[in-house]
């Protein structure tokens, strides 16, 4: 390649991150390359900015600027409630939501014997401990609906039996979903779980 | 969302990437975040030094470090041959076959009626004062095999009628394509250039 190092360092890197290839990333720092002044110099110094800012939240675990996240240091959200998600992502998209008022915990994972994560990895000892201390007295299960998801809200729930509620999502047919594209899992879920009209 | 205003910001900027969402930039972004200091910092710092010192050669129009880039400042470039290509993306292509050891110039487009774009905002101008200029021998047109890539070809082939060997890239098979897998043009301008085995 004709362009200097640096160019193909930078490529490099952008390569590595995930959903961006070699060609992809070509693709974007040359479009990076002809917007220096509008995007590459903003996006490089927020970048930095995050870099030196960003942190996990030492009680739940979400990604913050400080030490405690903005949701574990408000009142508000201090209403009894817990959301267990595996990811910061999951987190993510509970908040877009805006339904969910109460707190978080990620655990950053799930339990697998094959990986050997265990629940030390995972932050459930402090998950058994904030029921303790922050007055929780509902603790809802965010977890995804896979295998290694499902072993773990199993292990949670043994863990908090009889302290708390413990609650997990709905399953059931997503709203604008159409019957004929959805897996047979979903369908009997949903028609388990079918309610009252 | 409940992360702070820069990871917003920072979201909503990578997002503006070719070939990200505002999905998959909130995948890169938690990345970026996980990888603090092997990743993100290193690659902010990079594309601030890139943004500070990449720039188009007054030449060919290659994106490089200095006013005049590697290529063309490389005697060992000048045997008397220009590829000319639309776009640097298409230069780094053909500098990855690594076969082409002559010069290139970078159109920055095609033509376009529709778009207004006219020869003197492709450098064609200054494309034929160089053919002048440099002693050249042979210009490789190596433009998209697109209606507008062929208008352009067409127009620079009137400009420099006459004074230089003019040649483009041969049409045909692509080395391990499959005749049940290609269209219809391709194989007619296969069969039309076939050549003696």
């Amino acid at each position: 390649m004709s362009a200097n190092r640096d160019i193909e360092a930078l490529i490099d890197m952008m390569a590595r991150l995930p959903g961006l290839g070699p060609r992809s990333a070509r693709r974007a720092v040359l479009h990076l390359i002809r917007k220096r002044a509008l995007l590459m110099t903003p996006l490089a110094d927020l970048m930095q900015q995050v870099a030196a800012t960003a942190r996990e939240c030492l009680n739940c675990g979400n990604i913050g600027t400080g030490d405690i996240c903005e949701i574990c240091a408000s009142d508000k959200r201090a209403n009894g409630m817990i959301c267990v998600v595996e990811d910061v992502a999951d987190l993510w998209a509970m908040e877009r939501s805006g339904v969910f008022k109460g707190r978080y915990h990620v655990l950053g994972g799930t339990l697998s014997a094959l990986d050997q994560i265990g629940p030390d990895q995972l932050r459930i000892p402090r998950l058994v401990d904030r029921v303790d201390s922050e007055n929780v007295t509902e603790v809802i299960l965010a977890l995804n609906a896979t295998v290694d998801g499902q072993t773990t809200a199993h292990y949670i729930a043994d863990q908090l039996e009889g302290r708390v509620t413990l609650t997990s999502l709905a399953q059931g047919v997503p709203i604008g979903g159409e019957l004929d594209y959805l897996d047979d899992g979903t369908i009997t879920a949903a028609l388990n779980a079918r309610r009252k009209v």
